[in-house]
């Protein structure tokens, strides 16, 4: 077999069966194989930034890894701003980046560029294949190293790929949970049962429900507080999941959420640090005076939060969130008519994609008693994650069904998703909350002229402003296959959103609310 | 002032008057000093890439810098595929990239990147600017870098953008013309004089009229024959301008047209390669025994050509193309009949960004005899420049119309930058070659099962078809407020045509083409 064969062989043998691509001449090989792998499913997308994200939201769903396929350098540009995302929510993804053949590379052909240095700037590990023999060892290695929670990235000169003589490499093992730290466990002990005032921050896998009610137990048993990253990979919550309050985005929020804490115990998350620097405003969240012990990373958490658990509160369960909606509410659609709409309407099982940035401030409390769900979040702040993400969430749980919350700057950015969403007749509903601007930076623009007591001037609002001309979401969903209304009253939005449910493949709704930053 | 001001204003007077943004939170203080510095555009864009890429087209038209603000290292990775483009095209242009204060760069906030690494990808020039007292100067450095001919980037941390105290750089000087070097003058005299068989291969700026009316008047005296790199930056052509034919993009094609030369002289342009390579065929195209001589790089070529052909020819005139249209055609639409109605229409001084890729095969020969006009071409292969480009184009030559010669495929990747258009409203016509195909890749895919004496299976083709779902560009198009129109037959696409060049303001014409790939 060549090159192209082997690497699909290992990748299916290994259990990676989606591959979301985008190929072009130096990956035909790759493509021209996967008739021969027909355990392989290959899912076209239209831009690059399309495919990252998609493998992103399905390894977060699936938790396994997908591949991915691009172009060149350029492809990978294309596709680095949500695989920096994947490299922040430590999603397992294989990409592999076609290039030029070995020996064309030093013609320096119109396409050619530093791929590696691209690579290395969202990978955990990066390898580039000379040789055909090795494609099946390194394409094992390149999986076995993303389940360690990374994106690793395969580089694939054509004529390795085209050139017979390889063969499949070992399906890589599947990862062992990492050891817990004793250390990190006694000191997080004695400092819970010290009575000190504590917050457990979580992250990585704390935040599905063995985790979340490990640490939930503890609160109970110890009067800790629990806060949850602002931004994790994937939080299961809802009704019958113990609940927890995510730390706020905004640094004055999140100062007063661990405000009194003589201890900080970090469970699968970052100490806490402010989006943004602003003039005059502390870059680190910790309390003074506070001190910061690591339980665990990311892939260790839960483990770790269920051993002092059992420590301290043997026996004993974790209050869930009771079942609770909202009223469909009437009138006016704003942020939080909407969010309430959504959580009246949730389905069962649901995962929501939430890249509704500011308008989405009503989401969280309006679904904390909705049907359990998994919310899937912008970890890494570059924008455009939420359509891609949808196409993968949808894929990698076929039998969920998806809501994807969109901010309408943000879908802009990959709008080209919904196309591939249609393609596969995906299960996603997506619901644009369409402010007509860039609204967290109308409300920065605000920040900064408090600052300087200068009010923003008409140019600088004019260049936050999407309402010029408005963007009209339904017709360019319709133009990309997908079924969409438009809707400027909570009754609307709650008829568009049920029949969106109840119907089968994708929809789009654009949800006309008005802007936060006044 | 504030650096960030200190940055527009040494922008300004450098003559830098137009910044395509994309702005996030860290770039805020720029935004906000937009309205202290007047003689700045700032123009909105929806994506990164349609700010690289605008900027790229401005400044081919201009023949000047234009600035582009981007966002931290996932904005400046979205821009990343056009400043690969640009970075062919020898563009000048300053991008300034926000990025974390100095200070909060170790807490490796979500947006932290290596933007470093990232830049050098793509940049001649890169620095950071660490001290607000040095802005000024460095943003007059970045300026000067670029007229080089090269993408220069600064990075620029927020703080030392909000900090008060700096001042604005010198203007910095314009580019002198690099000096002739006189012995590849003299070896390419003694060769054109020699009578062996020779090719002059043209770029750089020697595709503009005078390096064109050079170059003919030296074939024309000495029997060499003069080839265009296959994509120019921009290639002036057309009624009354010397005709040049283009290097082939498929390699068999090249080599025909190469073949029989003793000698190379290379004027702006690089020595002909492949653009992939394929199983079993050369990457370098230069047929075996021919001689290259390097006689300028980019910028020096018009010079150098107009010297020899002073030596060679003197007092002697380029014969032009004559004025030819070909009859408007009636029936099928076909990227032959599309062709001929492009041709048939072409306003004077049209500028036509050609992103069409195969559909667009009949369109230079159609157009020969055209009133004279531009045209600007994907000089790094990075797909999803035309739309962007145009854009650029089109602000920096207000007065002329522009034509987006576009692939359905390509124009995908950048779509959103037709809301740019909208919002600008600009006289851009776009006509999209929709054949529901990467046809290129077909093409590509046919060649590999030609190689490997394979057929292409049904799930590669699957994964190269655009047709399912059909995208309906008119309604994209619409959805971003650009008047659009699908045309299936001549005549359609002749009214539309007839129609988008009479109106002002930014128009689409969806063009259903037929697939290449049989």
């Amino acid at each position: 077999m060549n090159g192209a064969r082997a690497l699909l062989s290992t990748l299916v043998d290994s259990g990676i069966e989606v591959c979301f691509a985008n190929p072009g001449t130096s990956e035909m090989h790759f493509v021209a194989a996967l008739d021969a792998v027909p355990r392989m499913r290959g899912v076209l997308t239209l831009f690059e930034g399309v495919a990252t994200g998609a493998a992103d939201g399905y390894a977060r769903m699936a938790d396994k890894p997908a591949s991915v396929l691009l172009h060149l350098g350029p492809g990978l540009g294309n596709g680095l701003a949500n695989l920096h995302n994947a490299r922040r929510a430590r999603t397992p993804m294989v990409v592999v980046v076609g290039d030029h053949a070995t020996y064309h590379k030093r013609y320096d052909a119109p396409l050619e560029s530093d791929i590696d240095a691209l690579a290395g700037t969202v990978s955990g590990w990066v390898r580039r294949t000379m040789r055909t023999d090795d494609v099946g060892a390194d394409a094992a290695d390149a999986v076995s190293a993303s389940r360690g929670g990374m994106v690793s990235t395969l580089i694939l000169p054509a004529d390795v790929s085209w050139t017979a003589g390889a063969h499949a490499g070992a399906a890589a093992p599947e990862t062992i949970a990492p050891a817990v730290d004793r250390d990190g466990l006694r000191t997080a002990l004695a400092t819970l049962r010290s009575g000190a005032p504590t917050v457990i921050l979580i992250g990585g896998d704390a935040t599905r429900t063995p985790g979340l009610a490990a640490a939930t137990r503890i609160a109970q048993a110890t009067g800790a507080r629990v806060l949850c990253e602002t931004f994790p990979a994937r939080l299961e919550r809802g009704a019958g999941v113990p609940a927890v309050e995510r730390l706020a985005y905004f640094a004055e929020a999140a100062q007063e959420q661990l405000a009194g804490a003589a201890h900080l115990i970090l469970a699968g998350a970052k100490s806490p640090v402010s989006f943004f620097a602003y003039p005059g405003k502390p870059s680190d969240l910790v309390p003074e005076g506070c001190d910061v012990h690591l339980l665990a990373d990311g892939a260790g958490a839960a483990a770790a939060l269920e051993l002092l658990a059992d420590e301290l509160a043997p026996g004993a369960s974790a209050v869930v969130a009771p079942a609770a909606r909202p009223e469909l509410p009437t009138g006016d659609l704003t942020a939080f008519t909407a969010a309430a709409v959504v959580a009246a309407l949730l389905p069962e099982r649901a995962i929501i994609v939430d890249e509704s940035n500011t308008a989405g401030v009503g989401v969280a409390a309006a679904t904390a008693g909705a049907p359990a769900h998994d919310v899937v979040t912008l970890t890494g702040g570059a924008i455009g994650y939420g359509i891609p993400a949808a196409i993968g969430a949808a894929i990698a749980a076929p039998e969920r069904p998806v809501l994807s919350l969109q901010a309408d700057g943000s879908a802009m950015y990959t709008i080209a998703g919904l196309w591939t969403q249609a393609r596969e007749n995906l299960d996603v509903t997506t619901v644009i909350f369409n402010n007509g601007a860039y609204d967290i930076l109308r409300i920065e623009l605000q920040r900064v002229g408090a600052v300087s007591a200068e009010p923003p001037g008409p140019k600088a609002l004019e260049l936050l402003d999407l309402g010029s001309p408005a963007i009209d979401f339904v017709k360019i969903a319709q133009g990309m296959g997908v079924s969409a209304r438009r809707t400027t009253t909570a009754e609307e939005l709650a008829a568009a959103l049920a029949d969106a449910f109840r119907e089968p493949g994708p929809h789009l709704i654009d949800a006309v609310v008005g802007s936060l930053a006044g």
